[in-house]
């Protein structure tokens, strides 16, 4: 099994390509939650997220023949910018096989940082094929995304860095995809250490609650979440070992509480993660795990390379979320001053308006009446129920759209 | 004129209430522009900018009845939160006015921080009006949002953090709006180093050039720019004593440089500022002041508190720039396969359809023809000159909406 020692080792290899991430007190998740909270910025690590750090430890391992061939792997996220950065910092051909509709911002990326990218087939699991086949006609190391010890090792240095940041560290929240982050985190901080390790998987892609229950690795039929970094059917074998021994808790979280979780940090601690990297924030917000007043809890902010078109639509779901936007659809009696009358109430209500679509043709409707779209900005949950009553008792008809 | 130690006794006032922001070195955009680029990371201060500063500052020196009788100010943004919090802490009294119409968010924040906010008036003056009333009918003391020498010396402590956090620095980049900031930062920079200030203005907000070469302040009829921190008609008179000693040279950006580059630090830094934030980095990456190779230039990030409604719309534009995301309405023959005829030839440019709007009954067509619209994620300029190009090849009347 993975143990400190390899970490340990790892460290300074890995500190060729990555560099050390902050570690920042928040003033605001404290105050929400009683406990001492500290973010681990990872999201701040080059190529935007963790997956460096394995990669880099992992190829410095290679030999001689070994180097000269050159390295293989899928993906069609951050492990393909991180093992193309990794590669060329250690002089080393790379071949990222990533499937034919990746985000075009995660194709550039990875060719920027020096691999050669192939698209292939329609999901993960084509490309993954692929890339085994390029592996065997080129004679190049696979570099398997969690389930590899060097690999583990690699990630591991997160917990020999927040051991450091905060030696007084009473719990760490770490996200779990294939599991190779928490497997390195955890083997780091249970040896340094009296930490607890929590992890948190995707209700949507949850396998190892179920996996830990039956004492074997399970395998979800499919997976459904807005984390796309952790959207793994199921963990590693390696890394199933080391969670079994050494993570204390495993809980899960929703997409919309991941949503809200990633706003959150946006608004209030300005900084951008991706669904993964929200995933350990959310825990903590609601509670999935106990936690005492004054306790340092650090959840690990895992990586930012979300899609700033998906962005603008999580953002808008976590805003709905805390009731703070609102899209609805009414109709107004084809007068002049109908929206002047719903205007006023909307602001008597203070309610603000963001964009309004007016639509006399919608074929629906009577005759004489209109039907309007309202985007609105509202003040919380409580506000949106008020705002539904006054508008319904003013004689609106009103459909919530989101 | 305000001095140094103006400054340096301001740091332990300060200190009390507002905290040291990190100087983050930034790979990526020293990368692209040769220089060594190091971000101030403001907006990572309580209530989101930097007003927290010179509002503690000011706050502290009240005699006793002044504090007794409370503050009050008028503010639609960051200068209201600033204020509200340094009151609170300091056990002061705050009523702020705000505009009936400012962003909820912001409301919220204010009186979170445990202002009596007061709404007044349709902008600005409406509400600068209100709080004179107050301040007569009270006896409050009027905090005013930048042209004031505590204000200022409090803003200057960030140029002391700076001088520390790095005593090579070169060139330090601020913007303007009414000038409290840079006026601070120049202060203490011009005497503790010898590094560069350069002051950046909105396009539409750039009062400052126009006033250095007459030699007076010169005051805008209007304002307009996505800035709204900055969105100023005129600096102070004791801010533009300080600008014309002591800035070196005064640019401006225009709001598409502002919102790309808003949308890079989101990106490629994931931190998010809002548009007076971005600026200094704008200047930068559009080279408006010459530097070297391997300088080390430090823009300063002066906040983050952008309504997240507006950050998607900003965002979007940020991309539109970038030949990233492209909107084109077009028209199909309305046969079966019409849409697929166009989704493969999407396909072969590489060009990936975020969404699609299909409308049969749109009156402006031929009746055997349906419109389309598409938001399409392109790869960058090229691409969208190329896949233009393609588009009309084949046959396509293409209108490019954003």
């Amino acid at each position: 099994m993975l143990e400190l020692a390899d970490v340990t080792a790892a460290r300074d290899r890995v500190a060729e390509t990555a560099r050390e991430t902050p570690l920042e007190y928040s003033n605001t998740f404290s105050k929400y939650t009683g406990a001492d909270v500290r973010l681990k910025l990872e999201n701040f690590q080059r190529t935007g997220s963790f997956k460096i750090r394995g990669a880099t430890n992992m190829i410095a391992q290679l030999d001689d023949a070994e180097r000269e061939a050159g390295v293989v792997t899928a993906s069609a996220g951050n492990h393909a910018q991180g093992v193309a950065l990794a590669a060329t910092r250690a002089g080393v051909d790379s071949t990222i096989v990533m499937p034919e509709y990746a985000p075009i911002s995660k194709i550039n990326a990875t060719e920027e940082y020096g691999a050669e990218v192939v698209l292939h087939g329609t999901d993960y699991a084509d490309a993954a094929d692929r890339a085994h086949e390029i592996e065997r006609e080129e004679d190049r190391t696979y570099v398997h995304a969690f389930d590899d010890p060097a690999v583990m090792a690699g990630q591991g240095t997160i917990g020999l860095e927040i051991a450091e940041q905060c030696p007084d560290v009473d719990t760490v929240v770490v996200s779990i995809g294939g599991g190779g982050l928490i497997a390195g985190v955890a083997t780091a901080l249970k040896a340094a250490t009296d930490a607890r390790v929590i992890g948190v998987q995707a209700e949507g892609a949850s396998s190892v609650a179920e996996s830990l229950q039956k004492g074997e690795r399970v395998e979800r039929e499919s997976v459904d979440t807005i984390a796309d970094g952790i959207a793994t059917r199921t963990v590693g074998e390696h890394t199933f070992d080391v969670i079994e021994e050494r993570v204390d808790e495993v809980v899960t979280v929703s997409d919309p509480e991941i949503a809200d979780a990633l706003t959150s940090l946006l608004e209030r601690t300005k900084v951008l993660v991706e669904g993964a990297g929200a995933v350990p924030v959310a825990a903590v917000l609601e509670e999935r795990f106990d936690y005492e007043d004054g306790e340092t809890v650090v959840p690990v902010l895992s990586g930012g390379n979300i899609d700033l078109n998906v962005l603008t639509t999580v953002v808008t779901r976590g805003l709905v979320e805390r009731g703070r936007f609102l899209r609805i659809r009414t109709v107004l009696k084809d007068r002049p001053g109908a929206l002047v009358d719903l205007a006023e109430l909307l602001a008597d209500n203070r309610t603000n308006i963001h964009a309004i679509e007016h639509d006399r043709a919608s074929k629906d409707i009577a005759m004489n009446a209109a039907e309007v779209e309202l985007d609105l900005e509202t003040r919380g949950p409580e506000h949106v129920l008020d705002l539904l009553e006054t508008l319904e008792a003013a004689g609106y008809e009103v459909e919530v759209l989101s």
